[in-house]
């Protein structure tokens, strides 16, 4: 089959021809039918030091994806060849304590597709029976595609209370404009975004925010008091993962607020405990991955009822042998999501 | 001052000339701009038998409204003369225990506006400084007239999670279209509601629910689990307060689910508690009056922000002095909310 | 082996000889190292209406139990002959849309160990690998073998706060026993607890409530209102099952608190919905089983930890031969727990 | 009267004869009968930064106190002279917006009595009757004067839930200390502590901890993890207010748990989010003041019930006017809480 590869331990990736995955007894044979390139795949595109660190070459790399049955292994009794799926790509292991209490999404034993095991950026991808999750046929397979990302922003925006409440996005890459889709159908009474680079600020507005402004031109702080009568924003959703936005996600909430973190800071950040969570009595939340199952019942009924569309955010569509192209509009910040067809 | 009152002790309601009420050091005079016919002040005309045991005449009465502060008593600090105004209609005393522990809703004191003291259907109503609410004047009058209802709608519908959850609502009366449309607004992945009364059935799809029908035309439990692939309703807003109405939302709850009473049965209902709840694992929620004041943000945000539109539901606009014909309507069941202009 | 089984559809048990069960792929087979009988045990014995709808005779029964992993099942992984395990005896399919939302204790296709399968009243009992939960080696085997019990109890105090609360447990049956050492355990400021039966009584005031008082000699509702300085009891636990005791249940609730109800009525209960729920504001649980695995967790750690001893309600030890006799001291209501060594 | 006053924006206190205070129409005044210093206390004399940017001499300080009511204003009605009461210190104002919703802990125009308004360290004081708790007779004055501080432990150990769980408390202040008894009487399973004094870890151990230890000569991380068999604490309680002790509370929380935070940094610090808090997807909670009045009821009803004894951190007793001594005693790390009688 094709795939795309990280052969060696340096930068950039080979379209490769690669053996069809083998199936286990626990696991799903699925073709994929359409996959959607990650910032992570960006990282180990890249070759920086956090997939120096991780990636073991070769692998097939790439997580995000929906696909078909084709193969079922001999102990799978829950999905059947034809079955259209999306796959949870933290392979929890159902057995730790964590997942035994229901966090399964923090699960201690995780093994990341794409990541520590083999990806989707090809024909095929074997997953265990227990990742995979049964997509309605409602879902068309492009946004099929991105669940594991608009996972993250259901997640991150519905970890606590929207509805009839203002809520502030810091940080409008796809995950933070799918935050704005997702607060928005769950009745956020104000959506404020902020976003440095203009192309994801006018991705932003296709999902309808009631303010998306440049942290550089306006005081972000001071805007979101603003919009709110001064009393800041009651939902934070840190997105940006910098340490200038996480600053100003801690100073635009309003006391007794929740600030939910999802993006990932490459490096220590320096916080004022006392004066921006403890006075203000905030709430501070990591997000990581996607509640397994809760958060996926949620994203697909939003999606199937219409009362969130994410459409707007895939804006190029390839073959998969165009990788390459893709991974050079992401990296010149001109795409929202690329959809790749194997 | 013009004002509708109950005289004696017997059916009916008078509209009479009274004295404006004196203003206590605590409290606000009012000039009602709009009021609001609620299911309660019929009980009142009729003269029941809840109404024999609870009013005491001579009454004004009247609960729903909004007007224009146009006089402040000596300790008044926090409004003046010339605010918009609504008032929650249940007076707490504010220094019971459950006030003091935020459960100012069932405040062990409670005077209720209209029923206790006297109400607003009337030129001008005397109101403690407490209970008092400023209005956003992008509210208009009509809709600032129902937020009593429309609070316990919100109240009832936000007391758990609704966004990407189906939502089954047992009654259109008035305050069960409104909860559509607060489900609707806060993302619910389905809305059916159930009501027997064809003109209510009519002023319901107005709140665009998925599905409205007549439970004595087809069954209701069967058509709630069709509608959710067997599931049953992730969330049950009861409001029609007749047992039947109460049986169906138990059955039609999915295991797990919550079931948020707020109409009123006129006597006690048999409840298969074994099958219906206890092997269900559901939650049954008594929903009494308006969250104070976290009810009042809620529900103002989701207006202002359009996220909630109710006008729909008024269907009918009267000077005051018409009252006797809009009782005549309400009765006949042939309105939603009627808005009447002293 | 040794096993007590129902061989026809009529009352009573016979102590047999049955052949070893066999044990499939993904099976533990647990050497029974104690066994306790639980109230349904008796349903069964006594072949009433219920048990009549639900048992298919020839059945060993007994769910309440711990022992030792001596064989395990091909697939098995988590683990191994040697094993002190006890079972969480609600087998569920782990795969149903309950299961997969974290609600595992309603799974739809539940099967229930002594009931819909083959039980403990046995030398051996056959269990599925993920129903079994590794019990620490600090818990005694007569602590192991009332878990299924003490789960529910845990489950139904637990299920909201309880520290510095106070707390009702109308029924002092086993269960309500336990839950009066958990609400204690767990900081309860007030535990009142009612028992028609003096035997249950003298067992309650083991576990150290406040007050235990008789419903037929002291009225109820006062008394709870008496102990809570008239404010009601925040936190209600109902174990018993009768429609009286619900009733109880209901008016001693403080406005705004909660009540969870685990004991199972044989018949539908009248509730007085309007007075005793909606206007009080209170919310009420149906609890079913124990929450899996997060009511093990927390059971186990108040168990080593000491908060919690539950061994006085063991009262007697028999080999398991002496089934009849054991039967004979409940039905007379003249026990606790009984423990029975196969 | 006799008061301790900061008369000079210099270090130091002194005993002087003030005014007793004049009581407003909704006043209380208030005859101390037994006070407590506090860590800011320390701060006001020593003269630190903090105060000197914050204290405005000449100011009667101090805050944590019982008494008993010798005068009312005109327009109190919820207290009467002889009443025995304790003081909310954070005096809210009963009308913004986060005390309206039920956020009084963070009320936006809080004035703190000792530090904005006149204090507790003299013979009588003043203050509002919104912000006066009723103390129950069975609470001694030493214990009556150290509820402000006994309320932060209680609001941080029970933000949430506690019993059956694991509970990492990072300093052993008497904050610290009373945080492990509230874990304890709240049924956790394991407390453990850490703490660099070992007067103070002396003292903590009367709390009845698991264990305490020294972080310099035990890794705390390791410790904790040792303790939990390498699962890390459910929930951790940071009451140093050390940017190391925060650390340690980040690392010793176990995947999906959760960290308080009441300790104040007197700077900003480092965090690693990604590995600490996004990953582990934690709850970090900053903790201010006390819930009012939700955690004054719990802080009691812990109190008469004798589920708490907080009596064995009160390690001093003198007269208000050696104060001096006091200060010498805390400043020298050779205290509890000493008791000032006036």
């Amino acid at each position: 089959m094709t795939a795309v590869a990280k052969l060696t331990p340096a930068p950039g990736a080979d379209v490769i021809e690669a053996p069809v995955p083998s199936v286990g007894p626990g696991d799903l044979l699925v073709r994929v039918k359409a996959a959607s390139i990650c910032g992570t795949d960006l990282h180990i595109h890249k070759w920086d030091q956090w997939a120096r660190g991780r990636i073991k070459p070769p692998l097939v790399f790439g997580h995000e994806f929906c696909g078909e049955v084709v193969e079922t292994g001999a102990s799978v009794t829950t999905f059947k060849s034809g079955d259209y799926v999306s796959v949870e790509t933290h392979v929890f292991d159902a057995t730790c304590d964590l997942c035994r209490l229901g966090r399964a999404h923090v699960c201690r034993n995780v093994s990341i597709i794409g990541i520590d095991r083999q990806g989707c950026f090809a024909e095929y991808v074997c997953v265990p029976e227990r990742s995979a999750w049964r997509l309605d046929v409602q879902v068309p397979q492009e946004i099929g595609a991105v669940l594991d990302p608009l996972g993250n922003a259901v997640h991150t925006t519905l970890a606590g209370d929207v509805t009839g409440r203002s809520v502030a996005v810091i940080g409008c890459g796809p995950i933070g404009c799918m935050a704005i889709g997702v607060a928005r159908a769950a009745g956020a009474s104000l959506v404020v975004a902020t976003e440095l680079n203009e192309y994801r600020r006018e991705l932003a507005r296709a999902m309808r925010p009631d303010h998306v402004f440049n942290p550089a031109e306006l005081d972000a702080v001071e805007a979101v008091r603003d919009a709110t009568d001064g009393a800041g924003a009651d939902v934070v959703l840190e997105m940006s993962g910098h340490s200038s936005g996480i600053t100003q996600a801690l100073k635009v909430a309003k006391p007794g607020g929740r600030i939910s973190l999802l993006g990932l800071p490459s490096k220590p950040v320096e916080i004022d405990l006392s004066i921006d969570v403890i006075f203000k009595g905030v709430t501070i939340q990591g997000i990581n991955g996607r509640r397994i199952w809760e958060t996926w019942y949620q994203m697909q009924a939003l999606l199937v009822s219409g009362a969130l569309d994410v459409s707007p955010l895939i804006t190029h569509r390839f073959p998969l042998s165009r990788f390459s192209h893709a991974i050079d509009l992401l990296t010149a910040g001109r795409a929202g999501k690329i959809i790749l067809y194997p």
